[in-house]
């Protein structure tokens, strides 16, 4: 059956992004927004245990009756839970633990799909097989910040190679890259009948006015120009919260860049290397990528006009953050109990980020995705988008 | 001159707002988000002396220099300010010298309008007018905060009413409460001839779905009922930001509320009174009005939805929630220089009210005018209408 | 009666020093370790309140029942009270009430004292009246610090004169100036018959080693030399959390300097002046005095030392920092029940403080008084001594 | 050579120590002031690298020169370091990396001693030896930490014995517990000829006057006591900065204790065990060991009753709070350079702790020996001895 080679195969993927790991690399978490890649295994494997074992097979044993708290994220439904801050606080599980954790569930799961599986199954085992790709995402990113902050700089592998290039080198200022979407009603969301997060329905019309959008992303190039013409010290250009947060933090280039005698590098996952003013710029916040925006005379797209234009667009290699709320559609329904809380209430402050990344897994994108953090995150894959 | 008679008007308005005050109550700020009356009085003077004054009469003299660092907002064009936190630190100036400023400037003001009033002045004049009709506003909310904060609950005027009393009893579980909207394309914004702030431009057209929404807004007996029924305790009701702020809070009623032998008090302007079941909910944040709502297994209207159906609907008591974030309309222009940050910079992760309140200052409230406040803020008159 | 008197000329005193004030100079709280002018003068009339009237009067009638709450300081034993940081957000009780209640409270002690004065009341009315004149003191200290926070630095009272001048210019240099003590057993605290607070208490021996004190304190020109000599810099100098202290708050002055045009200037009660170099350093922490005592290959002296001392310094125009802790004499008892908690509880990393200052009130100084603070305190006028 | 012997041994015993690790037990830190045991294990040999091999061998090369920024931990004289809050975040260098570090130093240590053992190198070699071990006791205390806030509670090694019994039952209620110490003149201070602390210098002469101090310390049945009739309720017995420390951290039992079903657990090394009564208390504060003595009417000792009494007491179980601050000592010395940051500039607001504990390496301990920690850690081996 191909949803059983589906789990066969993400779960198997997951272990493999860890091949490179040494043991102490599985432990640690920097910042409270990243996990330790054991917390993901582990959180991915409770998952399938806590929604679909437990539920579906009333003999099931659970392999160790702490781990719903210590490896629950953030379900208020299913109880009491290590606060997320605390990740990185815990030796133990060990890592082979959490690998026999892996084991001991991947058994039990294949035992059950082999006798039984009913409408319901079948529902969170694709979004359980959905959920683990997003993590892959995550432990790569999360790992890339831990060694990205340790003073060593460590390769994750050295021979990975997320560092998009590209063959037009001022890709923004050629009429020929932009792409004209004319005034109309336009239909939105998703609406096949394979997989899709609740988010992204119902599907439902918006009204778009006209609009250029370019084929490309901002490369390096264009935002070294950015920086080097003063834009990080122009508060005409940054959003009010954009210029607190800059000044806080004292962002004056991209997440990982660093100036050494006069040249910029960046650390990237093979390590320490010197940035290709040719590829695309990475790792930048909302609010940069509104300032870039701001001072190009130009502006981020709607998620509506991205999702109209995505056909005609070169997308999918890096996170792009458009200039809407991640808020609920019209007609969006939650599940009951716990799945319910996977994405609805997150739906406030954050922004949409459209399109998908170097680091996603392959089979887990799509035009109608909406991938949501706050203006103020980096760490992820994100790039910019111009629309004029 | 009509627009000279406003000047004259609202100029006058906002002492008339300080004649019960004492000289104590003009210097104090409790809160980050609040300012003192003091500064109310002189930062309205500020914008007139700023925008104007300084740019059109080359031989004014300013009343005293260090004012523009004393009562500039959030101007970065204008220089260096005060730190917003700061501005109860100051016992200097006076509130005799901020009225002798005002005087002053109004002096001057009408000695220039006499004069000359070319087509820019009658903007920035207009746009002035109608900055100090929003602090007009802020003034008493910001009173209502620091007398309500007050162990002693001075009354700010015993015999102002700004508590509503509705007629019906149970206004949202009526069906002819009810007021349907059908799908199609809509327009949004202003496109009268008078003014308007920018963020309310260009007029722009919107698809919007069926939906019913209530003519009235929620009571204090419905909020009683959610309190009662363990609302504030139901976390699946909560968005996630929502839920840490209030357990971090401690919130567990609106702001001004408290208990006394099981009876329900809170203070208003007149003083502490037993909050009547029959009157209009009010000061609450977006996370509780969106709590309030999914408990209702309903929604709150987005600010498109609320524009479309407003003819129909019986508004202006209270500031009401959407679940629309602040952002730009499409075709949103900013103006040039330092009057550029009155509203773009803002647009970011606050969600727009629409409708006006008992303290909205008379002409200052129409049906495409978009108030923005953080989800999580409760001092202005908040209210709350439900979608289905 | 002596007693009687003192304290209607310490009650007039207060009042005295509020003479120069603007209604809107009582109410300004500027930081959590100051308070507002208002709430001494109310703090010190509920003293007497609090632990007289109410206890020796029985038909006293308390001038209004929440006032325990707004001036009670930090007596546990007296129940809930007002946040201390909250004590600049009253704008009521107004200014006139809180002389009203001064006058009526007043009225009620002359009344009572006339009839009955047991040795429990000329105890605690002792206490009182020494309490009120410590509050003198932080009278004058918070005034400066709100006038001298302001950027109008306004002028508490242009013809005071807190600054002192010394004629000799390099005092610590010259060999005459260093007082020599012999090795041996010395007696310390108080053991007089006349009033001292708790902690002065009881008199015990001390073993002290040879050591020579300075019979003046640091001037300003000493203490220029330690700035322009890169004092601040200098690492090996501070304490590890002196470190912290002034890197994390950018000191590299003593509080009040500013530096214009590369000239010192230094905020006075009466307004803002150049810095005299003949005249006492003043408003330095103690990891400041520490740091230059250590730059001079000097030390701080310890309390023990000092009072020993005392008899052939030239003191009382500064407070002193020694490099003691606060701790409890031997044989130290704390008063039963609220009155306890003036002194003893304080007993932990503070810091103690010998001599006297400038803003010190008459009659309130001894060489047996133990004041304390903490290490990075600077709003009071603290000065260096040095020992070697 | 008895010196290299002592080299070769604390350095082995150091890894004896990590026997029972995990490979993830070495990089973890939960607390500020705890550090991972892969830290321990680097900064104890760094110091050898830094302090001798780099001085006194011109041809050595440094095993890693990143490692100077990574294990240096507030030595300001030797460059810039690691900020003490990340060494968590390091997953690398990897422990097989650290310990190829130790192997690499210890050679070379072995090597250059072989040749050259001038004074400054013995005076160096016996500090780096003391340096050792007392990193050794806080290995245990760091472990300790780790392991006690996972929620999983795993055992260090289950067959340790730190928790130590004692035979009397009320220790402190018998008068023949009680050591008396005559008022007088008496000599503290280190003054043999082995190794010492500059900190214990110099030996100088203090007055103390009569006192009657316990020859045993609190167990947890008196501190039962404490807790059951509500000690860490009663605001009397607390110092003001205690109460808050109290009441900010919700405490209200020792520190790993918990209650299950009403009876008492704690945490230990060798897991979770009930609290034996008979056991000597450990792991309190400062502020809960003065609590507890006033409660009892009693007092803790000064570091100088206690240095006086030693002889006659049973000590070395537990490190005891005194109620001494941690300051100079008459005509303390710094050393020059670098190693005169070891104790110098903590002599601040840290309380004195005598004795020794449980924890501490053998040939460790003397009565002059001056621990210093802030009031309210706890994760020392900490316990109190009682004075009237």
């Amino acid at each position: 059956m191909k949803l059983v080679e589906d789990f066969n195969e993400v779960r198997k993927y997951t272990e493999t992004l860890c091949n490179p790991l040494e043991i102490e690399d599985y432990v640690v978490q920097v910042a409270d927004f990243t996990s330790p890649a054991k917390w993901h295994l582990g959180h991915t494997t409770w998952f399938f245990e806590e929604f679909i074992l437990k539920k579906f097979n009333p003999s099931y044993e659970q392999f160790d009756s702490k781990f719903n708290f210590v490896f629950n994220s953030y379900y208020n439904n299913v109880g009491e839970r290590l606060e997320r801050t605390n990740r990185g606080n815990l030796s133990r599980p060990t890592v082979d633990k959490v690998y026999a954790y892996r084991k001991y569930v991947n058994k039990a799961m294949l035992n059950l799909l082999s006798k039984n599986i009913n409408k319901e199954i079948v529902e969170l085992l694709t979004l359980g097989i959905n959920h683990e790709q997003q993590h892959q995402e995550l432990l790569l990113t999360d790992l890339k910040y831990m060694f990205g902050n340790n003073p060593l700089f460590p390769a994750y592998n050295s021979s990975i190679n997320f560092v998009n290039t590209v063959n037009t080198v001022n890709a923004i200022n050629e009429d020929s890259d932009w792409v004209s979407i004319k005034e109309g009603v336009y239909e939105i969301g998703y609406k096949g009948d394979e997989f899709s997060y609740d988010n992204e329905l119902s599907p439902h019309k918006v009204y778009i006015n006209d609009f250029q959008i370019n084929k490309s992303l901002v490369t390096n190039r264009e935002f070294i120009e950015f920086i080097e013409s003063g834009g990080y010290a122009d508060f005409n250009v940054w959003l009010d919260e954009g210029l607190n947060w800059k000044e806080k933090n004292k962002i004056n280039s991209p997440l990982y860049w660093m100036k050494k005698d006069n040249v910029w590098f960046h650390y990237t996952l093979s390590g320490l290397e010197k940035v290709n003013p040719n590829s695309l710029l990475t790792h930048i916040s909302f609010y940069e990528a509104a300032a870039f925006s701001e001072w190009k005379n130009m502006r981020l797209p709607t998620e509506f006009e991205w999702e109209i234009a995505s056909e005609k667009l070169d997308w999918g290699k890096r996170w792009e953050w458009t200039n809407s709320a991640y808020l609920a559609y019209p007609n969006f329904k939650k599940a009951e109990g716990a799945v319910g809380e996977y994405n609805g209430k997150f739906m406030d402050k954050q922004k949409v980020l459209r399109g998908a990344s170097v680091a996603t897994s392959k089979n887990h994108s799509r035009k109608t995705y909406r991938n949501f953090f706050n203006s103020e995150e980096r760490w992820q894959f994100t790039g910019i988008r111009l629309v004029k």
